[in-house]
């Protein structure tokens, strides 16, 4: 039997609010097994490029990393956001290490080939180093991940947090028995989206189907549960989705999702 | 006999020259045996804060770390400085992973008691992960510390590099043989300041006394000096101090101190 691994994706809306940050890394802290983090960036990025006088271009919701833009990136998710979770998370007994992908090479990438649009710095995942993150976690460490990877030559890259995490879940998964858990401002996945008690339990790929079907999941939830259906194919056991308290081991309702 | 470590300390002299910078990598990339690198964080940070309308208050050539302070600290040191490193000495080869002192548990740190002057968020080094380290060193990892330790209770505070380097060295020496180099702008330590030809080329105890008494070695010299005899005294076995050429294995004069 292979050892528990669990990875938990956090986004923006967790990291900027100080008093959910905090519940979350307490729980994070006290789950069982082998874990690892990873975090994206959300708004404080966009802030402090204001402040620097760094316009913050987006297209369709993503960002176009420009040079500047990567710097800001560089500064606040590796830096800022990064070093303070591991602190945090310290504090709580838990042996947090902050890495981007490019530290212990982590994380290859590409830069995104131009197509219709210009991604700039943004990096597409090619492969991760299960080898060393599993000598890490043997160690007692855990990988805490900001949203950015490398290519190799030497240059930095933007990388979509909820990517990679599902990647490295992935990968992860010829080692250990892996769950892959995203952590949002919602309970799960609604089937009414202004009804936060109409969360659906349990989706396989039937159902999902189904929901795809009945057009219940459909703008910003299509591309998260296509990446979730993307793990399950591809080794890893079972994904998660649903706010902070879904780590708790208490009766709220969130998503699981199977194949 | 013990491992051979090399601990390397950089500047913000070599940090903010580029060309200089990649001079350094590449030669440290090359270097043989265990290593290290400790750098420190120099202008950009200073220049950044200004960027962003947060004031640098120095005393005395040190800096005063408050709240806003430190995160651009975290920022530029942690983030943009420390993962621009790692992406370029990963591009040379050189298996590299960024820390700060929170990482890991790496280094353990209080905040400055304030006595005469409150130095802020500044952290007095308490002690080091020894055991984590030498782990990380035999899975062919290269640290790469950014000038920041933690106290253990979530705070994160900025530490002087020359300090992390020698304390590093001084906690690593049990383990291994290991020599000290402390990369500056200068050739080394120089009998007449204005003349860079003027390279003492050794310094013992007995030296180093002489060197005081004829208050050659004075001013800004003087901490560092101090800082590599606590060192050597305390189980480094030598101590270099030049600049980045004294990596090449040619004739380029340095400064050597033993006991």
């Amino acid at each position: 039997m292979k050892p528990i691994l669990s990875i938990i994706k956090i986004g923006g809306n967790v990291i900027e609010n100080k008093s959910e940050l905090s519940k979350f890394l307490t729980l994070f802290s006290k789950l069982d097994g082998f874990k690892l983090l990873v975090h994206g960036g959300g708004k404080s990025a966009t802030e402090i490029a204001k402040k620097m006088g760094v316009e913050s271009k987006m297209i369709g919701g993503r960002r176009i990393t420009d040079e500047k833009s990567l710097e800001v990136i560089t500064m606040v998710y590796a830096g800022l956001t990064n070093k303070n979770i591991v602190a945090e998370l310290q504090a709580n007994n838990c042996n947090a290490i902050g890495m981007s992908g490019a530290d212990g090479n982590a994380i290859q990438a590409h830069k995104r080939p131009v197509k219709d649009i210009d991604y700039g710095f943004a990096g597409d995942i090619d492969g991760i180093n299960d080898g060393l993150l599993a000598h890490l976690l043997t160690l007692g460490l855990t990988p805490v991940f900001c949203a950015m990877t490398h290519d190799g030559k030497g240059q930095l890259l933007n990388t979509n947090a909820d990517t990679i995490a599902s990647e490295l879940a992935i990968g992860l998964s010829t080692l250990y028995d892996t769950t892959l858990y995203y952590c949002f401002e919602k309970n799960g996945v609604l089937k009414d989206v202004t009804d936060e008690t109409s969360v659906i339990r349990k989706i396989d790929t039937e159902t999902y189907e189904a929901l795809l079907d009945q057009k219940i999941i459909a703008d910003g939830m299509l591309p998260k549960m296509t990446n979730c259906f993307h793990a399950l194919n591809n080794g890893v056991g079972k994904v998660c989705i649903g706010n902070v308290s879904m780590l708790e081991k208490n009766e709220n309702p969130y998503t699981t999702l199977i194949l």
